[in-house]
């Protein structure tokens, strides 16, 4: 079978078929947006913004010192380090679009790129708000209404602070890696428009919830967790969600063939390797900017992500090849980034060997992982659960161990630990019902999240979205 | 038909076969350069570089004043930001080449790479004296003599500002931009050698004149007319310039059959994907970078381009599901290029909803604009003048009406809007008139600017390079 | 033949088969790492460490005065820096893997993605402190300890100093270049474990010994050689070390017949163009960064750079047409590099004229070199040897030719040119000694570093890794 059996529909695509299928009414409505009613519905938008003046909010700061050095330097390392991160959509989309076959690829892509732009749209109409708000129930809720507001006091200046805006923009990179985390697990088999309501809902109100526990100094910062660049707040916290998702949706097709897992390679290795580089560097946005100012413990940030990630590349492979005689490309890559995974959280407080070691353990375990969650017959086409959720879970609890100041194995004993298997429980416990209560109800409303088995093996880049992702290319026979 | 029907011809190219049919005389002096003689003329380039003294121009600073914390951030900030935009390079080529046809890959991939290298050759040896020269022709011509001086005097360290060599730097990023956006139209057809005539003109000569109206104080700049980082100045005059291009070639070969546009689907969606995320982080040099220093307003245009792109890919994505019933994944790259464009003439002056809005708005208009421009019969192979041209007219035109201090629709009257209808005039009406002189001329010199017609058939990558993009695998059998 | 013919293999790996051959007792010794027994092995590097009490080792600054904006701008830019030149390893990836051939693509991947963890790893452990440690062999060997102190004093702060975090940061950097060029030269015919363990003692031992020689004041620098950022010390270094891998493992089958080198064109001419683009921006933290503070000639060293890669991207350009009658991707390619490379040892104290003439040349040699290297029968597979050897020998020469103060051209004698010969000698022939015996042990213990006939025509991702790049699709048919 070759791709060239499947034309390209772009020419005759069948209108709304594939959506007005399913439970009638609230479907309906709700999708109306994809009706040629909706576009009036989106003309909407703008006018309704007009109508609150959001139009007029002002961005202007008062009348303002001079720029002090500090100032300067923070804002513009807050800058940088932002862009790095959102850079690391591009490492996303193309690790997981890369190990996954080439007949989803559009698909994946497709996710991958909308997410940045539903997360930044969230995020700054709730999210940020919901994140970095004031208190409204005692540490475990905050709110400070929609949007922001972007002033820039003269007090700013002088202390050498972030403005809102940096701040802002620095956080909306986060939130964005979170949401796409999950577009990992439940890849090759989600229905697309399910998935996009899940992420507005996880950047929106999910993640920012339970990150303000810790970053907005709630309860569990309170209680003395520590997740410097959130190990846990980000990327577990992303990772249980999406798991729930893979568990609710089921293994795709062919995954399971007599009860022992198969292998569905990914489709383009030159990309995975790619992405896998491209967060790498995206990691020095991630983790030195979360030091949230310019100072001379950035670079120590910086290396101790470094050794991280060559700890954890380096295990990834040599585990690989003992396992498998083999090294493989895939677990290399996955090591790298179960290396940076687990240092994020301590990436601060451990020494550089501590964090090669800390590394090198999560790229260990990461293979193991993808073996333990074939082995629960639950589907995770990337490896992203074991990445991000295992050795989310290992670095956070890494932080107990290895910290230069509270660690046990630095002679502090181990009430850090405590604190740590706390907070990991907290971010677990509350992904998994959040996300179980959001995958329901979007599951409920729209008639199910799984796209239909031909669907599935037709390939999702045909049925979601009538365009392939190589058209000049033949298929291999397998 | 396989791409090995077409064996590389690498080892046994043509002498100059392709390159000396034509008119005779002129095309030949200028063609010497192809010769076995050619490489003795350009030998001679050094020789009459070093004759001219040039180099021992000195770099060298008078005895320079402690660096103060504002000289150093401006400096340092425009520094990223150029190599930021300089990335966007790489953005163009992966989405054009992504978007175009594999037999034509090579051919976009070339021009992409060979442009940014013309482009700071040109603008470094004439074309920043153009944009950045004194005055000539009050408010219309600017000129300074050939090359620049990089001489850093003692008043631009106290003063803060940017030394002349890092401003170079950032507007020769710009410049090929512009020169970049061309290639887009003009794609899998025009010739190799005259494409990069255009552009050493384009760069050269015609960006330097109508870019000095606004960003050297000229006419533009008096009459009160805001184009903050370039939707007009940069993309629509690239637009225009490659429209003209593409409007003299002529459609491609199976572009409009039976009266109706056809589809020929990009080959490579990964790529474009990527490139679509690298032009995103570019844009963050090109917008913030637009501040011209390091301060306050920086983080704010930052986080209203992010919403902008937001906005536009949103809308990408939903239009083009409402139109076609599916999400179309060109449309949210489009979408969200569509949205970068627009909110770069007033990123600094809009309102974070304003900029959502008008990213928005860019987003829809990219749609309509790729029917629109198909129903003109003008074959735009990636959608480059429906993204630069079309959302940098309405993105210029949307200061006047969402600027917080200027806009219509901010109270502030139609004033602001007529001297946005002026620019966007002028800079179609120069781009239109100049490019049309310039492609008439090299194609009277060079006998025609399209290749022939087996030529574009058999694809540019055999014809015009002898080499395969991808000549392991094998072609689809469409 | 398809790829299909040679199923993945990843479900059924050969426990060790490709691993046992081979001279036993030694061997075994050393590959004990990938028997079962190894994890124990491993297991001990982390109890080791913690045995050393390693994870104590405090990066805490005694308290610090207030940060000076030199202070802050200087760590902050080299931060900057060290990210773009690890950037470049994804860069290298792309244009190794891209100019290789598919059934390759795996392999070519994964070691370019692993050098950079390996580099690293043994340049924190051991190289940095042998690069730039204290004197212990007069001006030819230097050593401090493993590991190195990150502590931070009043001191640097007030003296605006890098702080050793962001120095190492920086230099590992550069020592995985060095590393990486090394995989380009022996691709498609190396075994995997053999190129590991040559480049941990490329990195570790060899790199750091010479590089002392020039930027650690041994005794290069004290003759008055130039080399700014590398030309000699990192690029031709690296070249030289490849090239005898190269000549040591022969050329690929087929790469010589009937006495003519034939042409085994590149698999993906997309990422081998964004690849080089990746380089180019990588590069603006390799050469400025090399200025090791901000201050303004940081931007003019961004220019010299930028011109050095035009000239050279024109000039491989033109040249390839003048010779092959068409302008060669490939060509462009490897002239923007040559270029690079060219401008890197003298881009500080070049005009910018000259910087331009110096990268055309560079960009002109590339050419001729790659059939020089073609004649000699040596097997160059990306034309590393060409774009790094001999252009960073040219660029090294170039210094004594161009440099503003001490150039033959402009008109200060030829001294300095003396100086840079034996400067290229000195790099030249270490690397050539050092290089032949450790490849010629490595080949001793493990029994020869090239893969068999039959596993090289199979390719190396199914005979080393068991996997493929891109299995779903059709391979072309010849």
């Amino acid at each position: 079978m070759t791709i060239a059996s499947h034309p390209p529909r772009r020419t005759k695509r069948l209108q709304e078929a594939s959506l007005m299928e399913g439970p009638a009414l609230l479907m309906s409505r709700i999708r109306g947006l994809s009706s040629q009613r909706g576009l009036i519905w989106f003309a909407c938008i703008p006018l309704a913004l007009f109508g609150l003046g959001v139009f007029n909010l002002s961005a202007h700061a008062a009348e303002l010192p001079e720029l002090t050095a500090a100032f300067l330097a923070n804002n513009l390392f807050i800058f940088i380090c932002a862009v790095l991160v959102i850079f690391m959509n591009a490492g996303f989309a193309m690790v997981e679009s890369g190990m996954c076959r080439q007949k989803n690829a559009v698909n994946i892509l497709l996710k991958n790129l909308i997410v940045f732009a539903l997360a930044a749209t969230a995020y700054w109409f709730i999210g940020y708000s919901v994140m970095y708000g004031d208190s409204v129930l005692g540490g475990w809720l905050f709110f400070k209404g929609l949007f922001f507001d972007p002033t820039v006091t003269p007090e700013m200046v002088s202390e050498g602070s972030l403005v809102p805006t940096v701040d802002f923009f620095f956080q909306v990179a986060f939130a964005a890696t979170a949401a796409t985390i999950v577009s990992g697990l439940v890849a090759e088999r989600i229905k697309f428009g399910e998935f996009v309501v899940f992420s507005l809902v996880l950047v929106g109100i999910l993640y920012p919830i339970s990150g303000s526990w810790q970053w907005n100094g709630g309860w569990l910062s309170e209680l003395g967790f520590i997740d410097f660049a959130g190990s846990s707040i980000v990327h577990s916290f992303g990772a249980w969600a999406g798991l729930i998702g893979a568990i609710l949706l089921g293994p795709r097709i062919g995954k399971f063939a007599e009860g022992r897992p198969q292998a569905l390679p990914g489709h383009n290795m030159a990309i995975a390797t790619l992405g896998c580089l491209i967060l790498w560097i995206g990691w020095y946005g991630f983790n030195p900017g979360s030091v949230l100012a310019m100072d001379q413990t950035v670079p120590y940030v910086a290396v101790t992500t470094t050794l991280g990630a060559a700890g954890g590349g380096i295990a990834g492979t040599l585990v690989s090849q003992i396992r498998g005689g083999k090294p493989d490309l895939t677990m290399t890559i996955n090591g790298i980034l179960a290396g940076l995974v687990a240092v994020t959280a301590g990436c601060d407080g451990f020494s550089m060997a501590g964090a090669w070691v800390v590394g090198f353990i999560g790229g260990a375990l990461v293979v193991f992982s993808v073996s333990f969650i074939d082995g629960l017959k639950i589907d995770d086409p990337v490896g992203a659960f074991s990445v991000h959720g295992t050795c989310g879970i290992w670095g956070t609890l890494a932080v107990g161990l290895f910290n230069m100041d509270k660690g046990l194995f630095t002679g502090h004993g181990a009430s850090q630990l405590g604190f740590q298997i706390v907070g990991v429980l907290a971010y677990g416990i509350f992904a998994i019902v959040a996300s179980l209560i959001t995958w329901s109800i979007i599951g409920a409303i729209f008639g199910g999240i799984r796209v239909s088995e031909k669907e599935e093996i037709e390939g999702l880049d045909i049925s979601e979205h009538g365009m392939e992702s190589y058209p000049d290319f033949a298929a291999s026979a397998k």
